[in-house]
């Protein structure tokens, strides 16, 4: 049960050194997410080979050009490849105004459905909800509105014992699986227990872009599989961080460890670095288990063989 | 004296085959414009090695997305990198709004003079004119409203002739450049055919993107030495064409031919070309001085060596 991030740029405010703006791709069980949309996004999803058809939900953090300019050239692209399947936009209260003034000026009349919903700035609260999946909000700390997401698999069913399965009908089987007692037609109830394993662990990911250190994140980001922040700056422009409203790779391990998160992705990292080492190493002597995001890359969430 | 544009985007709505949406660069005796903004045409000029920040004014043709989507991106990173050099934008009315609004969202305070001016859809009304430039609006055929632009040189000097120049005294030379006849100090008059040759002829660009086959060009176009034109189909989708209010490349030709244009530089492919071949093909028949525009080529405007 396939659950990762392609991130598909990597780059802060200003486009430089091979990286593009901020957008990422969560794959949950096939399911398609766009979680910011940078400008040239739809030209990274083709060169991920990505069909952007498949997109389910958008959602946006906060209305610095590098984290939506591309959402209306995706919006448009989608149009002319004939799109039907109604698409979510989530993002801050402003957005409504600048898709439907754009979509005024270009007289484009979607054939899709779009649906655009405000995320509210309050951390905690619910951005989208289903049978697979809850999408709660973390709010950040910009120099605008700018909210992060965390996606949370909803509950796996039991595993059936193999040894076990040939005692269930068929019928039963989903209602064992829900944690049930088996009743079998001669009356002896077998107790879930004896039939089950527990279900893998639901997976989660968190994704904090762009906020100043924020400790008040923590406990909503406790046990999170693997959490996305950004480290625009290292430790040696602290000032420089905190003036502009972004974090430190320190600041970002440092959330990470206090968390107990599982694994730290970094990204949004400042043009002047050409290199992305000093910000890796930094993090990494906080909190070893963190890694740079990369154009292109994809990185699971939680352990793959737990779900396999 | 250098006249030319490169052209940094030459597909049409939908982006494919590493085709990028529509943008053009004039650089005309080392003043820079951009003709049409469309998504990732920051990254196009940065892969040109173009300093955005000696962009003195923006030419918007229309507000389909594949014209003007990369144009916020562009003023925000000319902004993030310092530019406090006034900037001009010319676009259709709703430009101004679509702006605005994201400016707003954004909380940007541009520190650098942003000038948006609306261009009339008239043809033959003046867009920009100053000493050295003059560009004028060409109306043009499409399903919201779009306008081309003709880029004319302002009259070029006199060109002093080598063997008279020592019997001109410098503080003369500015005004027998411009025509007139040299008084001597000792009253004699030297008539201004006898001191300089005529000037090298001033050059012309003209841009029609996006319109259906439009005649009525004609007569404005007479005698450009380049003229761009877009070319989204062959003659075989001339029915597709006329439906989307776009041109063939046979209809591009038959403007170039009817005018007299000096060349035919095709743009704004459709995705269904894979090779832009036929559609040479095609407008060479008609107009044998055409040529295929190409991402990132740069072609000269009139004849370099007259210019030189």
């Amino acid at each position: 049960m396939r659950f990762e991030v392609t991130t598909l740029g990597t780059g802060a405010a200003l486009p430089a050194r091979g990286r593009f703006p901020t957008a990422q791709l969560l794959n949950m069980q096939e399911r398609l997410f766009l979680v910011d949309c940078g400008e040239g996004t739809q030209e990274r999803l083709r060169m991920a080979q990505v069909n952007m058809g498949r997109i389910e939900r958008i959602f946006i953090s906060h209305l610095h050009g590098d984290h939506y300019l591309g959402l209306m050239g995706l919006i448009s692209s989608m149009h002319l490849q004939g799109r039907l399947k109604e698409l979510h936009v989530h993002g801050p209260a402003g957005l409504r105004e600048v898709i439907e003034v754009q979509l005024r000026v270009s007289q484009t009349y979607l054939r899709f459905p779009l649906h655009i919903h405000a995320v509210p700035h309050l951390s905690g609260a619910l951005v989208h909800g289903d049978d697979q999946l809850r999408v709660t909000a973390l709010a950040l700390r910009h120099r605008i509105e700018c909210t992060g997401f965390l996606f949370r698999e909803a509950g796996h069913p039991r595993r059936l014992l193999k040894e076990r399965v040939a005692l269930i009908p068929h019928y039963a089987r989903k209602a064992v699986k829900a944690g049930e007692d088996l009743l079998l037609p001669d009356g002896t109830v077998v107790p879930n227990a004896e039939l089950t394993a527990a279900p893998p662990p639901a997976r989660s990911y968190a994704y904090c872009s762009d906020t100043a250190f924020a400790p008040e994140l923590v406990p909503l980001l406790q046990g999170v599989d693997l959490l996305y922040h950004e480290a625009t700056f290292t430790q040696a422009l602290a000032g420089r961080a905190k003036e502009t409203m972004h974090s430190t790779a320190g600041q970002a391990a440092t959330i990470a460890k206090q968390a107990g998160v599982g694994q730290l992705l970094l990204g949004h990292f400042s043009s002047r670095y050409k290199e992305v080492g000093p910000l890796v190493a930094e993090a990494v002597a906080i909190f070893p288990n963190s890694m740079a995001a990369q154009e292109g890359c994809t990185f699971p969430v939680g352990s793959p063989e737990l779900h396999a």
